[in-house]
């Protein structure tokens, strides 16, 4: 019995819902709209899409997507698909072509939305996965226990490389754990990439020296791949211990190639997420998408956060953390750390602490940490010591009687 | 004054769109969620993305794309945004952040498609576009007028090299100028991609040396980027004159890298086309992100066709092929050949002909060539010959009384 990749969609139909999965099975495989003789029975049961499951959800009058074959009814359904692993080998650029190809446009298609995808092992022994992951993120950053306290540049574009390393200075000061480049800003001519990772990591190094806590910069790269390889490159010559990359500008193939050349984690911004996701009848769920990114090596995966500032609801970014957390299949956990971000303070640490359970996480804040009125360094221990609550059990009221950077955050934070 | 990259959407928002408008382009630029004091009037006036254009088009009752942002009324309008060139440089990835990056996302916009996009010359200056082209492809095709007559290779998946190589040598003696794989087949176990070449290449050589005609014969090399070259060297090896290649399946650095390699043609394949644009209310429109794909490297890009198989309007189809036959920038046209495909026969001719004015493109047909009574030879003429009655100005029915292929192909086309 050979290996078979198995997708999960939530679609809907203007068809009857069996007939569609077949048109969709063989426009993903062996078939295409008309009949050929070529498409024998055998080679139809050897290299045919295969319709696993079809669980009737409800119908609709109108559709969710426009579509020219217009109907009475419009069927939603969850659908199965499982393919031969011997139609395209384990290659994840020919995976998306044919789990996420020219299936959204056919006509009988009036919403489809990949929700699941299961690997078999060829994925793992063709693709290395993240790196570093948890254990090595940790390491490198010196962050044993808890999450990691991060924070990203801001304004996103319109620093030099020193006014980034003025801003870097007072944040690695305030005892943060990690700090981010914006994904706006990669190597725009008014603040150099080499330029700026050299300031920076002149102002992390000489706070490395001085108390031995070297914060975990992640540097964007993004990039046409040679240049992202001299990035990369300048980056480990400066001693930096990060690197970050745009999943949806550099591709599958750029994120892959870059895994193959680096020597640090990769922290993948999922910039753009929001057309692939935003339309519930279309596009993708994070969980079998970030299975792709975390082969192809990404080590640390963005989520949003809770009550975000972005239209993303808290099921969804926790689904999407969760799907970080777990293993990318049975035989192999290529486990990524999941990023939360904006709008965040320590009023999300319970809740995140309570639907993950763990602190194997970097959450990152802009305004609940510089808002602080008592600064910076304020900021990031309260917003540490909102997760030490959370862990403790403790409300962040009572942990705000013994702390008073926290007491202080509690009174700007909402 | 300097360069300035401009972006046209479609936006529907619960706020007021001026306002939407401001924190599109202060999420897009140098501004965040909160007033920051680094924001500094002088860095706004530098880096700020600035609105150049808000056209009212009306209002709706209901969002288009979920939202937690609830309102009365919703607003439609053009917006057109622009960016100094000075925040990014001309990076094609970064770019793809800036104008398609967390904007999607936000809680106001209940809709959002990029519909245009302006480039200044950098971008031209740093990306070499198509090295082939029309000029280039007709050359190596030997097709010196008309469009390229084509086909797919089907089953899509399935066949052995040598069943391969078996379709190949029908269509060749039928007098096809080109032929692809399809986008599900790269590299499968079942029919690897050198040994597939090396077979197909045969029949084509040979009967190039009979005949002087080499078929163009795009091979899909889509892969991680070390065997996407391997597989290319092995092409140009065999003699081959095209490589075929899945854009969303290895991104624009992937696509990037193999024209710094590439000595032929590339094909350019947009599978997963439905869920970058399936939704009116989301996502692009092909007209920008062709530029994109142009600059990378694409010579031959597919439009879909009219009255195709899929779900895709024809005036979209008209305007997918007159975008990529248009210049990329006024400074540079970097033109490539718009490939027509779906459900295509001798019927879409005129229409296609009367839309673009040109033949500069490639049509691909399936069972409107495989379908003929007469066999491969006589669909192919038949296809041929309604381009050859489109261009004269001549209807089918009067072509046909002098061309029995045509006669013959006009019983079976529908």
């Amino acid at each position: 019995m050979g290996e078979r990749i198995h997708a999960t969609y939530w679609l809907e139909t203007s068809d009857d819902p069996a007939r569609a999965a077949e048109v969709i099975a063989g426009e993903q495989s062996s078939g295409t709209f008309v009949a050929l003789a070529t498409e024998t029975p055998e080679l139809k049961a050897r290299s045919g899409a295969r319709v696993e499951r079809i669980e009737l959800l409800g119908t609709a009058t109108t559709p969710s997507l426009p579509t020219p074959k217009a109907s009475a009814r419009y069927t939603q359904c969850l659908l199965e698909l499982s393919w031969p692993i011997e139609n395209l080998g384990a290659c994840l650029p020919t995976l998306m072509a044919t789990i996420a190809g020219n299936l959204y446009e056919l006509r009988a298609v009036t919403g489809l939305r990949l929700l699941d995808l299961q690997l078999p092992p060829s994925f793992a022994a063709a693709y290395p996965g993240p790196a570093f992951g948890i254990e090595g993120t940790r390491r490198l950053a010196g962050v044993a226990t808890g999450p990691l306290i991060g924070t990203i540049i801001k304004p996103s574009v319109g620093l030099s490389p020193t006014e980034t390393a003025q801003q870097v200075r007072e944040l690695v000061a305030g005892g943060i754990d990690f700090i981010k480049d914006d994904e706006l800003q990669a190597d725009g001519p008014h603040c150099p990439f080499e330029d700026r990772v050299t300031q920076v990591m002149r102002v992390v190094n000489h706070h490395a020296e001085r108390t031995g806590k070297k914060v975990m910069v992640a540097f964007n790269l993004t990039g046409d791949l040679d240049k992202m390889q001299r990035r990369h490159d300048h980056v480990v010559a400066q001693g930096g211990t990060c690197v970050m990359v745009c999943l949806n500008s550099v591709g599958i193939t750029g994120l892959h190639e870059l895994r193959r050349h680096s020597q640090l984690p990769i922290h993948a911004h999922r910039a753009g997420w929001g057309y692939l996701s935003r339309s519930p009848a279309l596009g993708f769920d994070y969980a079998p998408l970030q299975k792709i990114w975390r082969l192809a090596g990404a080590d640390h995966l963005h989520v949003n956060g809770l009550r975000n500032k972005f239209s993303e609801p808290d099921e969804s970014v926790i689904a999407a953390a969760r799907s970080v957390l777990a293993p990318v299949m049975p035989s192999a956990a290529l486990t990524a750390m999941p990023v939360f971000s904006s709008g965040q303070t320590g009023l999300q640490a319970h809740d995140t602490y309570a639907a993950l359970g763990t602190t194997d996480l970097i959450h990152t804040a802009g305004g609940g940490i510089f808002g602080h009125p008592q600064g910076v360094s304020a900021g990031v221990e309260a917003l540490r010591a909102s997760w030490e609550a959370a862990v403790a059990g403790e409300t962040l009221a009572a942990r705000a009687t013994r702390v008073p950077a926290l007491a202080g955050a509690l009174e700007f934070w909402r």
